[in-house]
């Protein structure tokens, strides 16, 4: 067991998370097994169809499916993770993902990630990790 | 039929493409349904574990994807698209994403992207497209 | 819209499918965009492992899914589906798969099915179907 | 190591394989990390729409997926799969199955599985293996 709380996971893990801090990623919730976070899409953030590029949002889901994960104390890595953009998304729009478990086991846990957009669901995303013998310490 | 050649529709999305300049991404190959991206990972593109955010390898094969299945003159809208990270990423890494067609349906394409370090896989990633009946000109 | 019900079109569907006839499925619940499925798992759908081959409860969850995605009178064909199987099912055991719809859109519509063994979540599914023109007549 | 062969392993796998048997299922090639299948499809497999259920398709491919995963000794189970069907299939359709290995790595490996019939893809199917410390006696 990691004498780390989730809290002092996530922090640990979004103190050297040079990319979601650039994304403006801030942490709203954090239990074991669950984490919300929120962030604003910027214009630097957009593809050829002027909204928000694919990995904008996936990458949303994807740090928030990494602190849900890692927050139990072992160090888990991502085996394979999904999305379905379901609404385009725009500069100023404020996103919300909240990751979900849906099951916890011995080595392998999964994880389910909805991004929202206000009342929008404008992102569906599923996460598989692999949890290593080693802990947040 | 689009009256743009692949060259210029992909010119056209990356002069708009905020996020993929962000990147550093170089269009080093496109031809109908086929498209081979180059970036390089910087410092300002890691996670928590100090190696590449899977968010970065999920954007670059996520832009080879949009290109690929847009040069051939539909719009063309991702419904699902999928990445397993093979091999951890680090600062400094040269990524090379090569996109290839698996099918070219009516309404439907599919694309994998296979997402390399030197000799090495780092990613695969598959997508799926719905092709619209617009036009890029 | 169809002049069906989706019971109606569930019982129409059914009568002609043969392999779900041969798994054993019984419908439980339908309303529009919600199915619920149940069987028993038999010796004759075991694979080298001795537990339910894995097509077994793909096939029951894909059953759910396509009944789910039809009810509201639209023909719809699977575009993806996944599955990640989280217990080995064994022969005699009874499964329920619950279809519930993701999102409903104009040409592209979401489901994701849980398979359940009394109270262990034994298989998590996720589908994404193409609505077609044709209606349920 | 084990101390079979592919061939006996996957001997050894279909001779329990009751399911894979009700399906036809004929091993054509095994070897390390890669097999092919095929099979008819019959009037038994067929859905409410007339065509091969998705099960079917599924079954041929996670077989296949398998057979290639385990082919190399140590016992390997399913993580993840996905498929998608491009083209309908029919009852008489012979289909061939064949299963490359992407990744075989420590304790993950990963396969791509297409399914043809004739000069067609039918489905393309990925799938993940965890690979357990157990081996094949």
């Amino acid at each position: 067991m990691s004498t780390l709380s989730p809290e002092e996971i996530v922090q640990k893990m979004m103190a050297k998370d040079a990319f979601s801090q650039w994304l403006g990623v801030k942490v709203c919730q954090i239990e074991p097994g669950t984490c919300t976070l929120r962030m604003t899409v910027r214009e630097d953030m957009i593809n050829g169809f002027l909204v928000a590029h694919g990995g904008i949002t996936f990458s949303l889901a994807d740090s928030a499916f990494a602190f849900a994960s890692n927050s139990r104390g072992q160090h888990a890595v991502s085996i394979e993770t999904s999305i379905s953009h379901t609404r385009p998304v725009f500069p100023g729009d404020e996103l919300e993902a909240k990751a979900v478990e849906l099951q916890n086991g011995k080595t392998i846990a999964r994880y389910a990630v909805s991004v929202r957009c206000g009342e929008n669901t404008v992102a569906l995303f599923n996460g598989t990790v692999f949890k290593k013998d080693s802990l947040w310490t």
